[in-house]
């Protein structure tokens, strides 16, 4: 065809990159495609180089494939409750565990103070607010990261030693992975409130409804979580900020046990109507089951598998399974939400808690697809929901072969984020997430969505380049 | 625009009735779109006469308008459980109820002989199921419908004088409507089964189970059901062939309650059992709640809103709110399902029960939008599902006010079925449905899709184009 020719047909063009030529071409009338393109790693060489080398690495794809195998066969199972002293790996008397990457006291958002505080209070280590923020400070409590300690916690979450946690075991490897129980709405722990309604519940959750979930899971238990989730999937659920389904279903699996547990029965009473008015019940076991899950695709030399996503509230961090402990940062982002009333974005403390590591294995946002309903709750539309899903296929190993999704013709939601796919499509992890209150023990003020940092991945793909290269 | 200017265009075509017309446009590749269409009522002139009059009639659309108001603000609450004969108008000792239209005992199906010999057994009446039969032909039992009695029952639906039922009031208008209660699945009387099995399990349902939940409700109750139902379809149910979301809430709200009414702990041990283990146990709360809706909006002179579609296995039955008690009745069809292993087509009966009341208000069926995941159970895709739910709003006078569809936008669902809108679509209502093995006692043997007659629909226009003449 001659360019005579082709000028002489109508025009149909795709326009990659730049929108003001779309635009130009628009403003002609001749029917345009946009496709949004920039070069991957916002045009750092040095990061290109080292994910051009990545992208061609036959020992990166080996490594992942094992990596990818291992996070799809994972047989998350709910065991039991124990305290966290009990159970948890290297927990110790005086310490403290907390959400996202590691912090230092003088560092920590207003929400994470508090939580700090009120676990102080809660073990008895300081009987006045300022007595325990002087002890917090001083250093004579260890604080480290849930992630340290095969641990989650939603929100500020902070896991005291003598807190009852969910035991998850992930049947196929063996490992375990722990998360303590949800409080509710309203003022709690996890978004740093520590008055007397705070401990006096924390003291409950300690004396009667661990014990009772304990006795209900030796009588009713173990469950099994990988179906439990895909069940919850199939009810609207994409289980981290919206558990309705999944905190149904393990409300009507344990109740029946309760009941033979021969428990009090004014405390069964108890129990059960706790857990049936949190609809976040089921939350802290499914962070605890994706753990479990992650864990054991975690610390594959050469792998480009992200095995967390975590924030803090100042800092947002990934892990990667061929970096083994190491950290990458990034400031923690600012969320797009829906704010209660009386709230808005001027009162939000950035992205915090251990709860993305739903959307690490492929829940949350990745799963959004399944929970149309959501968009009421994080802003959007159901069409959004389903885009979203799709979208986090560009940036992913795979389909989890366990969690499908009924609006995508039962397709796997995506599952398994590569670093190099994040940085070279530039697509960046999409997280469906509650917002705290930047002051501690306001609370829950909305919800919504953020993106997780894109400094996080350049840095771990040259990391991971560097490693490889040693 | 001259014939030539038209021609000289690209044209594109819409075209309307004969698929061939379609075929020989596309054969010469224009762009084509064939919007099915056949003349109302089969082109039979006598109801085409007659739906044209109700068209046009300003006294239907009057009376109509009353009727969907009557039913969009309905307020069904779930009061309590009693015996049938304390609490079900005009029942009486020698009585027994059944699904769908009326029907003589030597007329009726497999599966509804059984249940009526089962409840026969199960009241005490005879001693041996040859003995019941012969007293059920004898006529010395009274069979009638359960919607002459403001009742509905799954399946056979056969409620006798003991057994306990559902109290729903529609605190809107004070009407009440009942339904017995879900044995769970395997042999049960809804089936037709009448084994000591089944019979023990009646007995328990009346001295235990009902019991338990009067308490419950008592205690815990009332229990309002349009905020249930519709948070229900934000949880992947339909409330007729999916109730697990919503027997899981109603599960969740009864527990406590039950355990606060200080009954003997091994018996509230083994109800919620019960409840736990059967995911339809809501079915039969969500027909009463449906019937209570659209009793409220029947009885209005001139209205061609439906009100109850209903199969005796036989028969498949409409009312219509103008036509006051008539029935309308067309050959009950065949269902086109998924089977369970060992079972085919062959093993079917006809289709059966008085759960078509959910399609009737507007659920089941209509509301598959909801619903994706049961396309795995009664057939087809997660598309099609959303595609019915679409095409009802055809043939209803509107969408609930009360009930949203996520995956339509949160639109509400096609509700209140215009005979009107059926005959001049041409577009029979949809309906999920469960398929019984057509021998007494089998069982389910599948699930799946079926179309109203439209032989009903016709006779009803022709019915009240004739009272309007009156």
């Amino acid at each position: 065809m001659s360019v005579q020719q082709l000028f002489e047909q109508q025009l149909s063009v795709v326009n990659v990159g730049l929108p003001s030529f779309a635009q130009a071409i628009q403003e002609v009338k001749t029917p345009v495609v946009h496709l949004e393109w920039s070069p991957p790693a916002q045009g750092d060489p040095a990061v290109g180089m080292h994910l051009a080398e990545l992208l061609v690495s036959e020992r990166v794809d080996a490594a992942n494939e094992e990596a990818i195998d291992r996070l799809y066969e994972g047989q998350p199972v709910l065991l039991g409750v124990a305290r966290a002293l009990e159970v948890i790996p290297e927990m110790a008397e005086r310490m403290l565990l907390h959400a996202g990457p590691p912090i230092a006291w003088g560092e920590m958002c207003g929400p994470m103070q508090g939580a700090i505080t009120g676990a102080i209070l809660f073990e008895g280590w300081a009987s006045s607010a300022d007595e325990a923020r002087r002890l917090a400070a001083s250093g004579a409590v260890r604080l480290e990261p849930n992630h340290h300690h095969s641990a989650v916690g939603p929100m500020a979450g902070v896991i005291s030693p003598s807190m009852p946690v969910w035991i998850v075991e992930n049947q196929a490897y063996g490992n375990r992975a722990y998360s303590n129980m949800n409080e509710g709405l309203g003022k709690v722990l996890r978004f740093g409130a520590y008055d007397e309604e705070v401990l006096s519940r924390l003291r409950w959750m300690r004396d009667v409804l661990g014990p009772a979930m304990a006795r209900a899971l030796e009588g009713g238990g173990p469950v099994e979580l990988r179906p439990l989730i895909a069940q919850a999937l199939h009810m609207g659920d994409e289980v981290h900020n919206r558990n309705v389904a999944a905190s149904g279903l393990l409300f009507r699996r344990l109740a029946p046990a309760l009941l033979r547990s021969g428990m009090d029965s004014d405390d069964e009473a108890a129990v059960l109507e706790f857990m049936a008015g949190n609809d976040h019940f089921f939350l802290n076991v499914s962070m605890a089951s994706s753990k479990s899950m992650l864990d054991a695709a975690h610390g594959i030399p050469g792998s480009s598998l992200v095995t967390a996503m975590a924030r803090n509230g100042v800092d947002f961090g990934i892990r990667v399974s061929g970096l083994g402990n190491e950290w990458l940062t990034a400031p923690a982002p600012d969320i797009e939400g829906l704010y209660f009333p009386g709230f808005s974005a001027a009162d939000a403390n950035p992205d915090l808690g251990d709860s993305s590591i739903a959307e690490t294995v492929g829940l949350g946002g990745f799963a959004m697809a399944a929970a149309p309903a959501i968009v009421q709750f994080v802003g959007g539309s159901p069409q959004d929901a389903v885009a979203y899903s799709r979208e986090m296929r560009q940036i992913t190993l795979g389909a989890s072969p366990a969690f499908t999704l009924p609006a995508l013709s039962f397709g796997g939601t995506a599952s398994g984020i590569d670093i190099r796919l994040v940085v070279d499509t530039g697509v960046a992890p999409i997280i469906n997430t509650g917002i705290a209150h930047r002051k501690a023990g306001v609370g829950q003020v909305g919800a919504g969505l953020v993106r997780a940092p894109m400094a996080c991945f350049e840095r771990a793909v040259t990391r991971l380049a560097e490693k490889l290269a040693e």
